[in-house]
């Protein structure tokens, strides 16, 4: 299925993929890829050798020392920054590096992350994550596994299309790889970069980041900047580079409503005893339309309108739908069910994703009984300037409108017998959306310095889903900018994560050109 | 759960019972069954004590020709009914035999049935369902076991609380051993039984009954009669006896609505791919609302209006509502909000039971994905003159009305891609209601009869549960009116299924009357 969709978009992106402008220095720094591409492998397969589990402290101390040696043997020095934590230790550390310009005017941070999901060998048909693979292409019948430590017999420069497979190839690690090669290629061009450059290393983003406010905060001075580039994620799936804006915030409920205390038959009770799974249609019925348009009273009044950069970055976004409804299956798509409505667009919107239904048993188990309760989960996707907490206290005031009494624990018999429509209701934390305004002398300093130095991208106003930019912009209050250099079939949090080469080799350039042109770009 | 609620309405019924009439013969009946218990009780335990599992065709044989024995011992000369099945093998025996008195002007059958559920040492705590055991009250640690070789030492006569555990002691052996001893008591006061009476002991009701209309069909000139009377099924909750002149008929659909091919981000599609739970609650609020009324178009087109009669003796049943409230823990109930719906009103309308709800997964297990289906599974209690077959046609226009694309297999992608709303629709089979009019002479003769020789008893038009009664109705055209005996926390169907003594008692007692005094009954 995914290869197949991949396939449509891949040949749908080659027609539409425009000429990178001729640059001198982006043939510099390709030159430099080319006779060091060997190395620059070697480095990444190296890095993902190390174990990183991000809630395994001696995955991540051992990871962090790695990172200093390899910032030294690229000739910077660098540090692990923590915070005390909550119980009195410190915080797995995150590894800062600086690379200063004296005529710079302007810093910024890059950010990366070195720690990775869990995996296990089962899942990933016997290759230890931790034992990287390069393969001929992705993983099929067609293609082989290539000797890393027999590269020097690879065809030169080494194909665009080759896969290096493992945990972190690019999720994280990656980036980390090309940062590090764009500024050697840069030395190597004679080129210092334009800015001054601070490396933001963090060893837990996997875990859910759960000190990164706290060593933030505890380093402000440290991290001053004008810009954050976030270096994470993936390119769009046409395989386009794109320069990210914001990303949707999220939240999500498991609701459960109530019926009888135990299961009845269904013929001497029908049609009197209240059937929970009839009231919980009814429930979600009202918070939700079939076109994705959200019921709760309100729910839209947070909604910071999009401006006209937005509308007109999303307007540029590649014609994917067609293909997609295509590949999944769809006669139809929400928003707009004439059929037209763009992907972009759709996901600058909040949504509410229905991501579960139980009630008893269909099929099979069914059997004629009034089930006992009926419970749906929901995951909200927020934009600016809505927050969980809002979302929450708006969603609960909605189904107070429609008479549910709320509880948060499962309800007892008194409580029970009290009210005749019972909602127990169980948040998840969940974070607010983000969206760097494209307008920001900043945002357009990024785009100006990568599109004359590398060429064109695709403006994403903001990701659907969901990325905990918040906590940058709520500490840091410095815009922040994401350019990701991962393919998009990367398998990322999954088994055969992998890096397709040309992806590393962009990284390099694009890092390459920012880092150059920035300076110049932002007056 | 069960037992509190059975303690309550127990409690309740003691209270409103009214006393029986005075009837010398009732008297004369009872005084036999006194000085009979121990050989009634054990004949039942004899009969227990056949395996007599409903699809085991040596088993119902084996039954069969203990039931020829046992008329036999009481005097009666059995034969075994069969027909041809279409395969061309003999369809599992009804036993049938006569008990006839020439002065009689009517003809009854007398329907139970010798076979029975399955069951599971494993599941009965360590009882084989097959070796019944006498205890001094229902299952729990205050009762005992009765040796059951050593009855001569249990107290005369035998305590009314006692019960027989084992399959089929109630389910639905107890009414022919019942009916046996009630003639031998006739017989023993000298009174003739008024009406011919007819046995028809099927073989494979709990199987389903699949060649039930072949065997009455080609023995119908040999079981022409009056009126059927059928001896099946447990009395009212109460514990009071009940005339029962009908059952709701039944179907069910299983409802698959589709979202894409696969399961999507719900951040990187959220808004823009179909979300079929939501489809789902959609479509499902649409067919029911919260108090149970059905929104399918001319759905109550075919309700046939309840009579007179039956509106009174609906009225007359008794208010079990708020024990069942409390016992339930429900603040209310469907039909009527305000909490005063009546229980037997609501069970003689249809029923649309949405029994299961199926997507994805909720609590621990939900992902932020967008579901690739929807499943709901709903039973339809259905009354006169609905058929399952107009249910359907109903329930599928009212779909085609919403949009709905109808398959009934899994659609292929080429129908997918053809149509925005596409519902996979599962039939089951089921089969209509029944309701004899409490208003033709046979019922008010069997009322009459029951009443005049026993004592009052409760009218009930219809149960809400389902009862193939249309086979009869459809095959014999006579009245079918049901008179059960079993006590309703009998556990028919499950483990530890049991006979209370004083519903056998009662048993003997009802029947006798029915028996003695029909005839004058029935102008």
């Amino acid at each position: 299925m995914k290869v197949r969709l991949l396939t449509l978009l891949a040949l749908l992106a080659a027609a539409a993929l425009p000429a990178a402008p001729p640059v001198e220095l982006k043939q510099a720094v390709r030159s430099y890829r080319e006779g060091h591409d060997r190395q620059i492998v070697q480095e990444l397969a190296d890095l993902v050798s190390l174990r990183n589990v991000a809630s395994n402290r001696a995955d991540i101390q051992r990871n962090a020392d790695a990172m200093l040696a390899l910032l030294h043997r690229h000739g910077i020095e660098g540090r692990l920054l923590t915070a005390a934590t909550r119980d009195g230790q410190t915080a797995p550390p995150a590894v800062f590096a600086e690379v200063s310009n004296p005529k710079a005017k302007r810093t910024i941070v890059f950010y990366a992350h070195y720690d990775g999901q869990p995996a296990d060998a089962a899942d990933w048909g016997g290759q230890d994550p931790w034992k990287p693979v390069l393969r001929t292409g992705p993983r099929g019948p067609e293609t082989k596994d290539v000797d890393l430590a027999n590269l020097a017999n690879a065809p030169s420069p080494l194909p665009a299309e080759w896969r290096l497979y493992g945990r972190s190839t690019s999720d994280d690690k990656a980036p980390i790889v090309a940062v590090l090669a764009a500024l050697d290629a840069l030395r190597a061009a004679g080129v210092p970069p334009s800015v001054n450059i601070k490396f933001f290393f963090e060893g837990e983003e996997e875990a859910g980041s759960p000190h990164l406010k706290d060593i933030l905060t505890a380093h402000a001075g440290l991290l001053k900047a004008d810009c954050w580039i976030l270096a994470d994620g993936p390119v769009h799936q046409s395989r386009k580079l794109q320069v990210v804006f914001g990303a949707r915030g999220v939240t999500d409920v498991e609701m459960t409503v109530y019926g009888p205390s135990h299961a009845l038959h269904s013929g001497h009770y029908g049609n009197w005893a209240p059937n929970p799974a009839a009231l919980l249609v009814q429930l979600l019925a009202g918070l939700r339309g079939p076109n994705g348009e959200i019921r709760i009273e309100d729910f839209y009044r947070d909604v910071r309108p999009l401006s006209e950069s937005e509308k007109q970055a999303a307007a540029a976004m590649p014609p994917v739908e067609d293909a997609l409804r295509k590949e999944l299956e769809l006669a139809w798509t929400e928003g707009d069910p004439a059929g037209t409505g763009r992907l972009q667009d759709l996901v600058m919107q909040p949504a509410l994703n229905l991501r579960g239904l139980q009630s008893a048993q269909v099929g099979k188990g069914a059997r004629n009984a009034i089930p006992t309760d009926a419970s749906a989960s929901i995951d909200f996707r927020l934009v600016p300037d809505q927050t969980p907490e809002r979302v929450h206290e708006l969603t609960e005031a909605h189904l107070k409108k429609q008479g549910y009494w709320i509880v948060h624990e499962e309800p007892d018999a008194a409580t029970r017998l009290a009210h005749p429509r019972i909602v127990r209701l169980v948040w998840g934390t969940g974070y607010p959306g983000a969206r760097t305004s494209m307008d920001l002398p900043a945002s357009r300093a990024v785009l100006r310095a990568i599109e004359t130095g590398w060429g064109p991208v695709l403006r994403v106003p903001m990701l659907g889903g969901s990325v905990p930019v918040y906590v940058f912009n709520e500490t840091m209050q410095v815009p922040i900018i994401a350019l990701p250099i991962a393919n998009h079939d990367n398998n990322q949090h999954a088994a055969h994560e992998n890096l397709r080469l040309q992806n590393l080799w962009d990284g390099i350039e694009v890092y390459a050109a920012l880092f150059a042109k920035l300076q110049e770009s932002w007056p």
